[in-house]
């Protein structure tokens, strides 16, 4: 079994405070997530950075793609990034053009986010088809505040057996970081479990400790 | 019948390319629209700059928002933005969201993107229904590549006589501008036609002519 990845989610606002977050918990994180709020609000400055300053994490755009794939992933992957997001609701040509976008850099991948998507199966096989990379499941934080969770989709997925990589993001905190590495997931997506602990650094090494446990 | 309002829509990354294509057009646009790509590639302070520039000049930022409504939102309203869109596929919790932001600024809007929206007159009246200002009919860079308009669509959503604006975008030239007007759209999106033309100014203008025939 792969040794599962830890994702990061950067979703403050703040160039500064961005950066700060990812210094602390970089030791204990594979993956830096740039939320889609966070790079809307700071462009494409805030790969370049932390580009420069963590040159051995792998970096993930959260751009979620609707319309124009191509042009709007290329300069990031340019930038720096290893992996950009594309919403499954899009379409197959746009997440084609995330693809194509990959093509003329290596360690460049493509993730679709199932957020919202009516029929997830059909969209999973579809995007594997198309040469994506990651199928992320993901309850968004609207759906979470009414309740939701992506256990029940992370099962339908991984049952699949496709040649992708799952991710899964939504609410997961330490005591569900393990199920979801069980049911078949090797990123593991951490935001407010880190970020809104009193010490970051130790929530992310909790994450970490209990995943390595779940590999055993 | 209210003027029709020209939009203009911004689809460059580059930060001073825009600003300069905006000075071209100002005299001829009502609208300044910051595509969904030069927004993520420039993050906020491309807005501020428009706005500074630009005072009496509405802008709308295609945020494209897909989740996290309020918070990813609310500072591009703060920045200066009068209308930020939500994608119809986001669904009901993140266009209220986006709603609720708008709620603390005198002459800030909502518009709702339609775009791949599977049932487009259910997510227009409940859109309505939440507050949103703007119906956004819209054929994607990807779906005018494949062929399609968004003139089946316009006529759907123009003959519910929903109390929201009707924005049109998608592929919108001269010879199509009057027939969007009318057809019901109080706002016409021009984007390539403008852009690609030899003169983007005298391009903006036959539009602006175009248009007015069409009130008569």
């Amino acid at each position: 079994m792969t040794t599962p990845l830890i994702q990061m989610a950067l979703d403050s606002l703040d160039f500064d405070t961005t950066l700060a977050l990812a210094e602390q918990v970089a030791p204990h994180v594979d993956i830096f997530e740039i939320g889609t709020p966070c790079i809307k609000h700071n462009g494409v400055r805030i790969v370049q950075a932390l580009r420069d300053r963590f040159p051995n994490h792998l970096i993930l755009v959260d751009l979620k793609t609707m319309d124009a794939g191509e042009y709007e992933a290329a300069p990031f992957y340019a930038a720096g990034a290893n992996i950009c997001t594309v919403l499954g609701v899009a379409g197959s040509a746009t997440i084609a053009g995330v693809v194509k976008a990959t093509s003329i850099h290596s360690n460049a991948e493509v993730q679709v986010d199932l957020i919202n998507v009516p029929d997830k199966i059909a969209c999973a096989k579809e995007s594997a088809a198309l040469g994506v990379h990651i199928i992320g499941v993901h309850t968004g934080l609207d759906a979470q505040a009414a309740g939701q969770t992506p256990f029940t989709d992370l099962n339908t997925i991984a049952d699949l057996g496709l040649n992708v990589k799952i991710s899964v993001a939504g609410g997961i905190k330490p005591a569900t970081a393990r199920l979801v590495v069980d049911a078949g997931a090797e990123i593991v997506v951490v935001g407010a479990a880190i970020y809104s602990a009193e010490s970051p650094a130790a929530a992310a090494r909790e994450i970490r400790d209990t995943v390595s446990i779940a590999e055993v």
